[in-house]
């Protein structure tokens, strides 16, 4: 496809996190002068998402896995980074409907992502949040650490048992984790600092649909992993379904169990925008793409990261993990690079750099190629590649190091409960 | 005054600041078996409020500057922490009414701070937050940023040029300080980051009704604070009385100004608790203690900190800093282990430790008992004193070497806009 026929070519991406940026940088580093690119997000920064469970567990602050996008991109002079919302896509007209005026573009990068789904029951979000932002993360973490405090002044032994009773709802890598890490602040970050409650004796269970968690891994360290957070006083319960959630508990069917803090980790589903696209949609509402990552109907958009159904093999598309986003971001830049080139576009070929899961303190599953490892090396391994790639963005060393430190000596730096209103009005002189 | 016949003496502090904190501190660490001491706060966490501003210009995290009470206390085991919120004070029969039920007291010290004031137009806080806790300090923060984004796809130029105008509201310490760093990140941390806006173009003002910006510093050093703000671009303005605030901008009588962004930090009024109690209050609402810090009225009864006011010298109560609030906090509690060996009390001795404020990098004032100090020398006081401090509660080294670090490269490791709600359905597939 060429390029029309004006001097400069329009590239507007949507979303600024793996996949987007990496397209946009890219773009940006191509030096090329005819492209005017276009990152649009809703919001300013670039979210590192698999440390965001450290955030809702009190492990890490906000600001340490994230980045303006701004300032990720503040050497490609040719980009322009926007904060806004895309209310709609008119690809016959090749005009995004957005927050901030209209956009026009010759090439189109939708990288807007997923968000997790409650199957259709929606109604469940307010008593079990779900773990995507920095808003929901932060939510989180002040309804874990409440639920301590309120049991420390609650005096009615049921009341207190259901506030020490921490359900975490699907167990995939996120569920896996959140409830490692629940398991972790309570037996040993806690412990010393309550008087009337034993944080030791806290309940976190586990469930999950599937016969076993972490689906995505091989048996056997789906085993070691089941073990490892049992070891932390995590009770797994696998083949079970949450059939209700109400302001007590959860229901699985006929049982039932009391508990104040409910999260969600359950299933995801991509953006809705992809409703305005001409494709076919998965079960998880991704688009279907060609092996270039662009739409059939429309080979000026391409589509990718979670957003994107992109095969790998027949039957096989690529997972949602960071890896193959940031992958597919740089494919679909670098096939509008080739367009601008005459070049033909090349397929995507994805790259198996592997899945880890950690499951507490020197504790974490590693599976790369048909390769296994599980235990403390496993764990290295992944404080390695997570260190790593936050010191490619920022100068986070010094953070990362200081967090790895306070970890491994049981400490949580950012134990804060924060209030949902700002108002002092309300907050601070807020008497009856 | 002799403890009641019981074998137990009950001791409740509210408020987890530097008073409420320190006087727990003395108290738990004196080892009495026959104390049982309760304090008892709105927030889980201790703030550094004089590191506050730093969060609000993007330059700390929130849990930097916080420390869980219970943490701080947790070597203190018969001290209780308590997350709640006082509703009343029963003096006569010495009792609290609290959103943890009600409390049974020998002995009271209330330290529960202030706020700040909008000298009865509170109407005029939605438009013109104040800077007293981590909500507002990032809503601060939110507004900001958000500015400088607005300002970059903003068209209009009229409407561009209020985006890019900053006024702040107080010439005190913490105005000073907002208003610098807001010329520093201005001039040097976004100055890269835009496409559209220049943002060393933006306005920053400094609003003061009185006829010197850091009134309770000497005259010299309030200069020497006006030249260095001039050269971040803060433009001071003083007496000048702002009048109304609304949607555009502020009036200051005849004369207006648009700005998108208000700040304020123009009064402080203490805890509305005091109007619960026996006593004379002063201008700024602080109940008028005796020499012991305690109410002639109630002798059980010791304020604290910004909530009192404690004479230091004829007419001249103790300032409302940090030094002077910890002094408060732990002479109350002496005054209460004194009674408990049935010893004199003691009068409230305050130790001048003198006052700091700082503009920008490099650049700060120190006053310290007739002696005066500026420029470089007296901002690596200012670093020293507050590392410090920081170390002193928790191994935070770490950050604020990391912290330091980049505040001297003009580095910005916290430009964070965080949403107001955490639910996906608003934020995250929020589509017409």
């Amino acid at each position: 496809m060429e390029p029309n026929g004006e001097s400069e070519v329009r590239v507007v991406i949507v979303g600024g996190g793996f996949a987007g940026l990496n397209a946009a940088l890219v773009l940006g580093k191509s030096n090329r002068k005819d492209l005017r690119i276009q990152i649009i997000d809703r919001r300013n920064h670039h979210l590192f998402q698999p440390l965001l469970y450290q955030v809702a567990t009190a492990g890490l602050s906000p600001a340490d896995i994230s980045t303006p996008i701004r300032r990720a991109l503040r050497k490609c002079r040719n980009v322009q980074p926007m904060l806004g919302e895309v209310q709609a896509i008119d690809a016959e007209s090749k005009r995004l409907v957005t927050s901030c005026g209209d956009l026009q573009y010759d090439y189109l990068i939708l990288a807007c992502g997923a968000t997790h789904s409650y199957f259709g029951n929606n109604q469940w979000e307010e008593r079990a949040p779900g773990l995507k932002t920095i808003e929901q993360a932060t939510e989180i973490r002040r309804r874990i650490l409440l639920a301590f405090e309120r049991a420390e002044v609650e005096t009615d032994p049921d009341k207190r048992k259901a506030l020490m009773t921490f359900v975490v709802v699907g167990g995939g890598p996120t569920g896996v984790e959140l409830a490692g890490a629940l398991g972790e602040i309570s037996r040993f970050t806690l412990s010393q600092d309550f008087r009337n409650v034993d944080p030791s004796r806290t309940r976190i269970i586990l469930i999950e649909g599937g016969d076993r968690i972490l689906k995505s891994f091989d048996a056997e360290l789906s085993e070691v992993a089941t073990r490892k957070l049992e070891e932390l006083g995590v009770t797994v319960w696998t083949s079970m379904r949450v059939t209700e959630i109400d302001d007590d508990g959860v229901f699985m069917g006929e049982e039932r169990l009391n508990a104040a803090t409910v999260l969600w980790a359950a299933g995801i589903h991509a953006s809705p925008l992809n409703t305005d696209l001409d494709g076919e949609l998965d079960r998880m509402g991704r688009i279907k793409v060609q092996s270039d990552l662009s739409l059939a109907a429309h080979p000026e958009v391409f589509v990718v990261g979670d957003q994107a159904h992109a095969l790998i093999a027949p039957d096989n598309p690529a997972p949602p993990l960071a890896p193959a986003a940031i992958q597919m971001g740089r494919a679909a830049a670098r096939n509008i690079l080739r367009d601008l080139q005459s070049q033909a576009r090349q397929p995507f070929a994805y790259l198996d750099k592997g899945m880890m899961a950690t499951i507490g303190r020197a504790a974490a599953i590693v599976q790369f190629r048909g390769q296994r490892m599980s235990g403390l090396l496993a764990w290295l391994a992944w404080c390695f590649v997570h260190i790593l790639y936050l010191i490619s963005f920022r100068n986070k060393a010094l953070v990362l190091a200081q967090w790895m430190w306070s970890y491994f000596r049981f400490g949580r730096g950012a134990r804060l409960i924060t209030q949902r209103e700002w108002r002092f009005m309300q907050q601070d002189t807020g008497r009856k």
